[in-house]
């Protein structure tokens, strides 16, 4: 935030010092907004959390965009994180943004404490950004650990492919800046960023990767890891985006609008049908889809020997969404027990 | 290699325990063989160290396939590499091959000892094979740690798809298999592997990969991390595959015989039009490509501003190989200076 005292200090609004590290962040924005906005007049909001990286892209956004409306979301986990808040939307002001807005959340529901924040964060911020896109903070190192999370996963190039500089209505622009680079930028506008404790937490796996894989990684393999998991990211996302389309055309060919042919998946590219059996299950109302349903389903397919249905998750209490082969077809039904 | 002393102990030919490691083995190379093999009877090699991987390879294509030839590589590196050589040839007789061959090679040429030691080996086999496929005894930890080694390229999918189950004379069996399982097997059986001293010294960032960097993705992760890189190795070579169907397509569809038509290019998906760009390269001769290349020869396509040829590696002395825009269409010739 900004230092106790100050009256803005170095932040003046729109005029930020010409340093390396502003015209590099100020960069990166410029050239998302060149791609992705088709009206910067409307304008964007920013996902603020007083963190260097969403500090150093508000800042950044005001100059290359104008109309920015900074979204503080204060998930009341920890004491005084209302103070937090209020003092980024300060920040948010003085850096030039057109608003800034404080949303509390309850975080609460299944999974861990992390997945619970961040489905409410992102909840709540749809539900504020007013028609708006609303650009994110996350760096080339975040997307780094992400792919390394991916890794773990191992379904192939989908779990690799980290995040999308565009997914509606999320952009983000920084995915090719380092982190060490937000924080300069801070530096050099006199900004203190908020540093959340969570940020040093060895409970977080996501802590762990940063804190220890990631400098073994890049010590044992001789540096610039971090951008070549990045790098590769982003091909595997264009490599995605061709395949999915192919898998759509497939998944067309092979359907009746309920049932798919099993003759037209059978001669079909693994790579392909395994994609378009995913999308047909995901459409179909499947739920938390594994590898293993994939599998089993694939082998209704070929590997064909007269096996029963394969339940693939989803379905209403009492009855299980089944995945079985009928007469040369799959089918995809609900069935009781 | 054999116990000083045994008589071949509990080693009998095509006659092996039933135990948990062996049947794995054993079913690995059948299930292989049954993919890419279509007449047994001719027999297989296998290159064989002397190590745990490959003696398990050698004991259980001996009961599956019948017909093996051992070929063991003496890279004359280390004092007493001949008697290693030899014990583990006499191993392979004692297991039921219906020949053993030492074959002792020279290490030496560009690169580090590691790349040099490989291109020897690789030469020596495929000049012995006598036409037979050459089984390797690669196992998922080495799959795991060639991901990770690809990893630090970045340059997308092609650097981490690993290692090929076959790529013609070379069959991997035992991409599946983990390395406990051979070691198990070689327990089973009496064997006493030899230990390369190489694999436990950590100048080499294989072996850091192995006793590191793995153990801490295990345990930060939460386990089953080297089967999820095997697992993801296996389905970005499947997407590689329709992939690069498809840039061979674009490629044949873009050219004359020996310039590409911009337009065409321009028009395709990124994924291809670069994978196209590359595979073009390579068979004009471009050498060492590297992802900056690529990158400036797509330029040439997608951000034209009258810029100047792309050097691209390879040309002979005094002559340089280059890409270029011309008339509307890429050109590829070799440039005095």
């Amino acid at each position: 935030m900004r230092r106790a005292g100050s009256d803005g200090g170095k932040v003046s609004p729109r005029r930020l010092p010409e340093t390396v590290a502003v015209l590099e962040v100020r960069r990166a924005v410029r050239d998302w907004v060149g791609e992705y906005v088709s009206d910067a007049a409307t304008g964007v909001a920013v996902a603020l959390s007083g963190g260097a990286d969403s500090l150093a892209l508000t800042a950044a956004a005001v100059v290359e965009v104008g109309a920015v409306d900074a979204l503080v979301v204060d998930h009341q986990l920890q004491a005084g994180s209302d103070v937090v808040a209020a003092d980024a939307a300060a920040t948010a002001l003085a850096l030039g943004c057109r608003s800034a807005r404080v949303v509390a959340v309850d975080v609460a529901g299944e999974g861990g404490m992390e997945a619970a924040a961040r489905r409410a964060r992102y909840a709540a911020l749809d539900e504020a950004r007013a028609g708006l896109p609303v650009l994110l903070g996350h760096t080339l190192d975040d997307q780094a650990e992400t792919v390394l999370l991916g890794l773990a996963r191992g379904s192939g190039g989908r779990s690799i492919q980290g995040m999308a500089p565009w997914a509606e209505p999320w952009g983000r622009p920084l995915l090719g800046v380092r982190r060490v680079v937000t924080r300069q930028l801070c530096t050099d506008l006199d900004l203190t960023p908020h540093e959340d404790p969570h940020n040093a937490a060895p409970e977080f796996t996501r802590v762990r990767l940063r804190t220890e894989v990631l400098p073994l990684l890049e010590d044992v393999l001789g540096g610039g890891v971090a951008a070549a998991l990045a790098r590769t990211a982003e091909q595997l996302r264009a490599d995605g985006a061709v395949l999915d389309a192919l898998a759509g055309e497939l998944l067309h060919t092979a359907s009746d609008g309920e049932t798919l042919s099993i003759e037209t998946l059978a001669t079909a590219p693994a790579a392909l049908r395994r994609r378009a059996i995913r999308a047909w299950l995901l459409a179909g109302g499947a739920k938390a889809l594994t590898g293993k349903h994939l599998h089993a389903v694939d082998e209704l397919i070929t590997a064909w020997r007269g096996q029963g249905g394969v339940a693939v998750g989803g379905g209403r209490s009492g009855s299980r969404l089944v995945a079985a082969r009928e007469h040369g077809r799959l089918t995809l039904r609900l069935r009781s027990g």
